[in-house]
């Protein structure tokens, strides 16, 4: 690997994907300590930025060879990397997916003209299949991340940084596989051994955490974290030779963190970063790494996330900043036992969304019953006074 | 009025705001019929275009007299607009808000230096307190769209899109007091007769509309939408002139209309838009006016959305696209029950997230329960199986 190849890349990629916006923000650079900037490869042709690695590797075979048909094996965003990629060099592509895939990623990747094949319950099973169909039909099989001519294609991102940013000091990668983590910091590294390369991973799918720390290849186990695009057992050989030699630090984010820099880039930055592409961020903003007075650019790798999941990220943020309240209290048994409770939380302001009874819980008299109430409230103050007017009117709350 | 006006406004802004992207979408152009393009005051400062028609207003009011503090009531985003622009030009800003503003709207516009006054119930009550204050402290008043100095400040929305997109065909605005359909109708036909201007409300607030039609000032008694940042009963008198006067075609979009853009944005283009901000590519996608093979740009005005409204209007999304399934069944009230039942679920790969038991019904033996179940599907069809399955085994199922 050498230099030329990550700019040959970028000339390959130059009329078939974006070069992508690099923005600034002043509410994560205060939260930061650093003067920040987000790489928005979630705006990215695809919706992430696998398609780079996808199309160099098919462009550069296509120049050597002739190249009719791909196959390759995915559920999330390689397999519309390489759809894409197959479709703007007019080769046909079959993608197999495991039959739990959500609709969504079937529809957006059969979209760019692949040939879906839903095959097996998880990644293992639609591997197979796919080097199955490889051997049945000689097609070129395209890894997500254990290959040259793919990694140099992720590399091309830290080449629009040091374009938009020449004076940047820290990048933060995030890393599953290993493919952009590896291309970016033996890019980075190459140009401006001054810049400092952070490489992110999901507290749950450490194994190049792992194999960084023994200076050697290591798998884990197991890999639990909602970052689906980083949840990878067994990073690629290739790329962890390149991060252990090229990259400077490793750390992890947990869940909760991740799904709060999600919440937050919606909020200030009005995009939609899926949970793999955040974790770059919320390093930056919970401070694991010192960041303090440099420019430092974090990578947003994609954004493709599903609906259910948008829904959860913000359910837990709604009650997280205290606009959800959820409290029981006891009552009696009677008519206008319920028209009263109401009329004060309405007194309040607040907004009843979700009324329970309980009668059979056995701290109960007879005539007792427990509510299980949900509130909208403006913020954890409204949540208060709503409680301090009920506990006021002698009511008994207690915080569930 | 006149065109050097904008130009004017918009050199006052050049180092102030964005000049913000321009975005082609093919999913939306395929819906829409016209090659379509989304101009993005989601990604403004202060996430809407309201700043540039605010610091164009204090900007050259400066010019001419020294203006020390300003005073404005909102409870969206004029406000942000306001205390952004006289932070900009060293000017105190006092914002009126109704008490009832959501936490985050109150901080953001704290944040940039504002000081933020809580008053009232509604609107009105905090117009009145700000008028109260312009009196007693003499400090210059800015209204939100009335204003000739305002509406010309929103008009360089119209100029960027003629720097940008040189052959446009159709501008898609959205209208609610009208300063920012008034002020780009008003340039656009300046600058080129032959470019169709389009304005778009929300159904239950179109007072717009309604003069339009009657080619003078009309309002409605009342303004019912989820797109809160249009909704407007008494349209500005200046601004309903303009309209009435420059624009060609005016539509409503519904409320069920705009939650599905909104989530579409969401999905496709990873952005945030806000109701009020979604209407005009509602408007495109559901086909309200003839865009066949026209150049078309939908203006999305703002981003700024609550926390709890995202959840809402993914939340309807996941029922209209069939991901969440809800359906109640009979079965016998013994122990093992559900653990049948919620095998054959499981089975069928659909998680439930919600049971709730009803043993009260009339139509019940003794011996049965009504089950409520909610479960995450992968689509439709995925929701049709685990019915089928049921069905299958014995049960009836009927959808809720």
């Amino acid at each position: 690997m050498n230099v030329k190849e990550v700019e040959s890349a970028a000339a390959r990629l130059k009329y078939i994907v974006h070069h992508t916006p690099i923005n600034s923000s002043r509410t994560f650079s205060q939260m930061s300590g650093a003067e920040l900037f987000v790489k928005c490869e979630n705006l990215q042709k695809t919706g992430s930025f696998k398609v780079r690695g996808a199309y160099n590797k098919l462009a550069k075979m296509s120049e050597s060879a002739e190249v009719t048909s791909v196959v390759s094996s995915s559920a999330g965003n390689h397999a519309q990397g390489v759809a894409y990629a197959a479709n703007a060099l007019q080769m046909e592509a079959s993608i197999v997916m495991p039959r739990s895939t959500p609709i969504a990623k079937v529809a957006a990747t059969g979209g760019y003209g692949a040939k879906v094949v839903l095959h097996g319950d998880c990644y293992d099973d639609a591997y197979q299949k796919a080097v199955e169909i490889q051997q049945e039909t000689g097609a070129v099989f395209v890894h997500p991340f254990d290959d040259e001519d793919v990694i140099t294609g992720q590399g091309t991102v830290a080449l629009e940084i040091f374009q938009d940013i020449p004076t940047v000091d820290a990048v933060l990668i995030p890393a599953g596989g290993g493919g952009l983590l590896a291309g970016m910091a033996f890019y980075i590294k190459q140009i401006n051994p001054r810049v400092k390369v952070i490489g992110v991973q999901a507290q749950g799918a450490d194994a190049i955490v792992q194999s960084f720390q023994a200076k050697a290849h290591r798998f884990t186990e197991t890999s639990v974290t909602i970052a689906d695009g980083i949840s990878v057992k067994v990073p690629g050989k290739i790329t962890t030779e390149l991060i252990n030699r090229y990259v400077d630090e490793m750390i992890t984010v947990t869940d909760e963190e991740i799904a709060e820099a999600i919440l937050l880039l919606l909020e200030r930055t009005k995009m939609l970063v899926e949970p793999a592409g955040a974790v770059s961020l919320a390093a930056a903003i919970h401070k694991k790494t010192n960041l303090e007075g440099k420019r430092a650019v974090s990578v947003l790798s994609g954004g493709n996330i599903d609906v259910s999941f948008i829904h959860k990220i913000v359910e837990k943020g709604l009650i997280t900043r205290g606009r959800q309240l959820k409290f029981g209290t006891v009552m009696l048994d009677i008519p206008g036992s319920l028209q009263r409770f109401s009329g004060i939380v309405a007194g309040c302001g607040a907004n009843i969304i979700m009324v329970q009874y309980d009668r059979l819980h056995a701290d109960l008299r007879l005539n007792e019953a427990i509510l299980h109430i949900v509130c909208e409230v403006s913020g954890t103050k409204h949540g208060q006074d709503v409680i301090r007017q009920l506990e006021h009117n002698g009511y008994k709350v207690f915080l569930e």
